[in-house]
């Protein structure tokens, strides 16, 4: 490489984060380096930023800036209704939609008998306990429709017991869903949960 | 969005590199932020580092870290021959490559009418005058097999005229490539240019 060691350096750290390889992370490189002054500055002035005031929240796992999330502390959500998510994309996904006006659980993963990930390994332990102290009438378990998803939504039902209505996203075809591309679990789901007309 | 303001910002600004959307920008930000200490203040470092001292050389274009980049000041290099490409991102995949020892002139794009980059846009008045006072033999035109890329390398051949040997990639079925995949300009060229066994 005619690139000197720093350059490099920057290359190799930005190949390395997901959904970049060498080849887009040099082109990111290059786009940067060719704009430093408006780009690759201001770009790593807001990375210390982040890096300096981004942290969990400690009532939920999603991400902000204070112990308490801007969710947790918003006094517009409603409460009563916890969305519990695997991952802060997850619950970034969900707020996209704007459809849920309630508040959040990021457990941080799935159960994963393979990867020794018990529910002590995810926030399952702060789940139980905040359905048990903050008056809540449901929980939406909002995870992936992936084996270890579920798994993971089963043994919370499990734990919940019948003090809480506990609910899961509907599965079906996708809208605009075609069903040449879906797998046969997908069309399998949603045939199984048809509607009258 | 739940997360914060500069989280926001964060995401915007790497969803504008090339090569990455929103969702990947997400992905990686989430990433970064999850391993903040290792991984995001040391990125946001070496952009900064990268911030204050890169920059073209003011010979050939490639991007370096002095007035003169470690090629065109590399003793080891032949003198002689310049290769020139559109890119430095080209100049990267040659050296990669490995094959070619002599010195570069990195001309910052193509000649383009629609686009109204002309010569003087572009480093081709510097190359003309490096070839008449470097003592060079051979000017390699390495640029990309598209229309602009040859339509410049045309353009710089008159220029240089007759006082240097000028030669281009051989262009063909790339190694491993197979035909149903190649376009029929590729084909009719490695066609044309068929060899003998
Ligand atoms: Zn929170
Ligand atoms: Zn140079």
């Amino acid at each position: 490489m005619s690139s000197t060691r720093d350059i490099d350096a920057l290359i190799e750290m930005m190949a390395k984060l997901p959904g970049l390889g060498p080849r887009s992370a040099r082109r990111a490189v290059l786009h940067l380096i060719r704009k430093r002054g408006i780009l690759l500055s201001p770009l790593a002035d807001m990375m210390q930023t982040v890096a300096a005031t981004a942290r969990e929240c400690l009532n939920c796992g999603n991400i902000g800036t204070a112990d308490l999330c801007d969710i947790c502390a918003s006094e517009k959500r409603a409460n009563g209704e916890i969305c519990v998510v695997e991952d802060v994309a997850d619950l970034w996904a969900m707020e996209r939609s704007g459809v849920f006006k309630g508040r959040y659980h990021v457990l941080g993963g799935t159960l994963s008998a393979l990867d020794a990930v018990g529910p002590h390994e995810l926030r399952i332990p702060r789940l139980i306990d905040r359905v048990a102290t903050e008056n809540i009438t449901e929980v939406i378990l909002a995870l992936n429709a992936t084996i270890d998803g579920q798994t993971t939504a089963h043994y919370i039902a499990d734990e919940l017991g019948a003090r809480v209505k506990k609910t899961s996203l509907a599965q079906g075809v996708p809208i605009g869903g075609e069903l040449d591309y879906l797998d046969d679990g997908t069309i399998t789901a949603a045939l199984r949960a048809r509607k009258a007309l």
